[in-house]
């Protein structure tokens, strides 16, 4: 079954999840607004991380739990940290302009096509020899655009599949001044590709000036490095151990797409995991252990789930040496079959705190007085997750479409994620259904989030609930009043069962782990 | 007793509370880190309060549950939000140089010292009639440095109290080409005030012009009325009702001070309930009650708080009308005997669903099908606290001075507030008080966070545990071993009793109400 994401984003839309940015204003690219429902969601998932690193850490392979320790650091800091870290020289995306359409692009999202022959044609009265398409457009999108620009068949051939004749490379080996740009009319409008930094800047401070330049910054862990020394020496731990902050990040990226996916302002989840240099690669594999076990539990299914290691010429710079970067991948719609980056863990070696003893003239090693008072800087693994691209991932797993139901689907999110547990939901407004599905609802929301819904006929109420997710539905009736019993209803199975009123809260725990 | 804020300062650097940011970089003026201790204190608040407003929101004055619902917006917003709300164009300060010292100040932070019957004397040549002053200088310091600007009797007379023959007025009251600044040594070299617009801004998106121009949020509240749309469409909810919001905000404050008080990155809790126009005034009240209440349950003494209504000239342009604002203050350090904001309850009346309205062209009213369809500009009463300022009321109302104690003192937090419910300690790292130690930590950090400390001897770890106000102790030792039972230590009274092992848990649940 494909899940189209126009429907993802719609739905998050109508219940109430995710809305675009400044929405009434039109918007604003590369921005969004989480909703009740999403901020609910994204809450429950970001505290389930806090809870799996800071509050109940996992057992080290010596069966005693490891030290993690939380930390939440400024989004803008001192400009140096970002000149140590290699962001202000490194952290670019190549871009393109278009000098007809005035439109931009990353040089790495397009696409050329050239004959295999290398034949060219002629457009406007100059030379065409390739044509440039961003990555992801059809076979029948490339026709219909070489139809309409009037490519004749000596450049594109006469076979169906253009595929045979014409061959898909990168902007190095096509000549840009016989290029046509992807929304151009004429070859010869885009520039060479120039390098674009992804940091926002601001100016704190009341003089504008070089001097008061500083960044948002485009990572969490970085605050992390500059916290090193002050936790060493205000926590009383040992090596290895390890930080843990979630918070906001912005990255100016040059094309934004995909709904949150990538997206400008978004919230990372990053733990950085110091240990001895010769214990990195038996840390490396238990965090990759427990990452993947992390996204499992929280309800992604295995099978949309996959761990990809790095290529060598796709590692970041901190991460060059040493053991790598393996992903753990989730198969987004929109990259359906395949599968896009929802967490990475890096061993990023001892690059950051090099760097930044290096330019901030601090020590930033460690003194074993355990082990001999042996000196070292610490190795670090860092499992860096995305917790807006997590959210994402939670409702693209949990959507089912079903005919049977009122709303055409449901939300099958793992009780522990649910944005509400379970709905309260007198069968009418009118008669005393309503103090006693109160009553029961301030009990329960002593210890769950639950909702009261008194509002319109129980199937609107129900389709709804299906379409936010919420796993149990508790209806209050006359044989309530009765008999003190009250139906519920199961997202899933949609079963009804009647059970007594005083057993609804067993019923909840029993069933929500 | 009066708490002296660089012994705060110091207590929250030295047990990992609140760092400087870039700390390792020498700071940047306006910018703290939480360090693990303090994350976990600032999550506690935050998590009270939305559990106050979203999960388990009041009852009203009909007796049911009022109706709240969450929200969290981006930072960066369309810049069209700000023109709307004002503060394009008046969130400013003025602002004055200094051009012999190339100091700023805040115009209204100033004091300008002129002599009763309008003397003068000279500076350097020059003729000084006026002495301006950072206001909290002390009538000392204000005296040694008249004196070494060698003023003379004609000018401050001879009496012992300045304030005899001198007045303060400010700044409208003086002749700047005749003021001597105050780090200044001659007369003249103050700017006439300019306003200084408080908003971070920087450019999203690849072309960077002034169409591009966006602002860091100076609060989170914007976020909100941009949404109302949305959240109406979306979440069945009727008036009235509230959205609630917590995030951080940015503002490029002149003068950063008082340690995380004043700082240019900080936090808000933010709720906007919007209510019919002629539901105000009850409304008001209502939230003025809750808000304050609230900042009891989390520990902060009555005797440390008041409500303090604004007065007409000091009210933002959004309460000019209306019911104004009423602030609960707390009794801060710099501040005693006076007291600073912590939250503002204002109302905002339709002052903003109309501005937004207007500068987006969308319909931002109500329509109330229950009463007559009867169509209407929804009222706002804002509750808006500080997340940040509220964790420094937290500490520093929590400080307690005690010289019986190893650390010297304790910090008194409640229970639901401090960062650690309780510390493990076995007695010593060498014996088998570990493992039972071990066990008993893995059992209670299911359902509360707790700490598993080994190293040192127990005096030094019983003084951390003061210093960072954990209520209880649990010692593991020989007897335990022996006999099943755990030493509690209370924080408050240092009082130790034995209990037995499988009680641990039942004890604190009931002391952790």
């Amino acid at each position: 079954m494909t899940i189209d994401m126009k429907d993802i984003v719609a739905l998050c839309k109508r219940r109430g999840f995710i809305f675009q940015a400044s929405d009434i204003y039109g918007g604003l690219n590369g921005f969004w607004d989480f909703g009740p429902l999403g901020i609910a969601l994204k809450n429950n998932l970001r505290d389930a991380w806090w809870r799996s690193m800071v509050i109940a850490p996992p057992l080290g392979p010596d069966g005693s739990p490891v030290e993690i320790v939380g930390l939440d650091s400024a989004i803008i800091q001192n400009p140096k940290t970002w000149e140590a870290s290699g962001h202000v020289g490194g952290f670019t995306d190549p871009m393109v302009d278009c000098k007809e359409t005035k439109q931009r692009y990353r040089a790495d999202h397009l696409l050329f096509l050239t004959p295999l022959d290398g034949k060219s044609v002629t457009i406007k009265g100059k030379q065409a020899s390739a044509f440039a398409f961003m990555q992801g457009t059809s076979n029948e999108e490339i026709k219909e655009r070489l139809k309409k620009l009037r490519v004749n068949k000596e450049f594109v051939g006469t076979s169906a599949d253009i595929s045979d004749l014409l061959a898909f490379t990168s902007l190095e080996n096509v000549n840009l001044s016989e290029t046509v740009g992807p929304d151009a009319s004429e070859p010869g409008t885009l520039t060479p590709p120039r390098q674009f930094n992804l940091m926002l800047d601001t100016y704190p401070g009341v003089v504008r000036d070089e001097a008061s330049k500083a960044y948002l910054r485009p990572e969490t862990a970085q605050g992390i490095f500059l916290n090193y020394k002050n936790v060493l020496d205000s926590m009383r731990v040992r090596m290895p151990f390890g930080i843990a902050q979630v918070g906001k990040a912005f990255r100016n990226e040059v094309t934004p797409r995909n709904f949150i996916y990538r997206s400008r302002e978004f919230e990372q989840m990053e733990m950085e995991w110091f240990c001895p240099p010769e214990e990195a690669a038996q840390w490396f594999d238990f965090w990759v252990a427990q990452r993947k076990q992390f996204w499992l539990d929280v309800g992604l299914p295995e099978s949309m789930l996959q761990l990809r290691k790095h290529d060598q010429d796709e590692l970041a710079h901190y991460a060059k040496e040493g053991l790598g970067t393996i992903d753990v991948e989730f198969q987004f719609p929109f990259t359906a079959p395949g599968f896009g980056e929802l967490e990475g863990i890096a061993h990023r070696g001892d690059f950051d705190l090099r760097q930044h003893s290096e330019f901030s003239g601090q020590k930033l090693d460690y003194l074993d007085q355990i082990n001999g008072n042996r000196r070292y800087t610490p190795h670090v693994i860092e499992p860096a997750a995305g917790l807006t691209r997590g959210v994402l991932a939670l409702i693209c797993a949990a959507y089912r479409i079903d005919p049977n139901r009122p709303a055409g689907l449901y939300l099958d999110f793992h009780p522990s994620m649910a944005p509400v547990k379970a709905a309260i939901l007198p069968l009418t407004a009118k008669e005393d259904h309503v103090p006693t599905a109160q009553k029961l609802y301030m009990d329960l929301r002593k210890e769950y989030v639950v909702e009261l819904d008194i509002k319109q006929n129980i199937g609107k109420r129900y389709a709804r609930q299906d379409e936010i997710g919420t796993p149990f539905c508790f209806t209050i009736d006359n044989d309530t009043l009765q008999d003190q019993t009250v139906t519920v209803r199961e997202r899933n199975s949609m079963k009804q069962d009647r059970i007594a009123l005083h057993k609804v809260k067993d019923y909840l725990k029993q069933k929500i782990r």
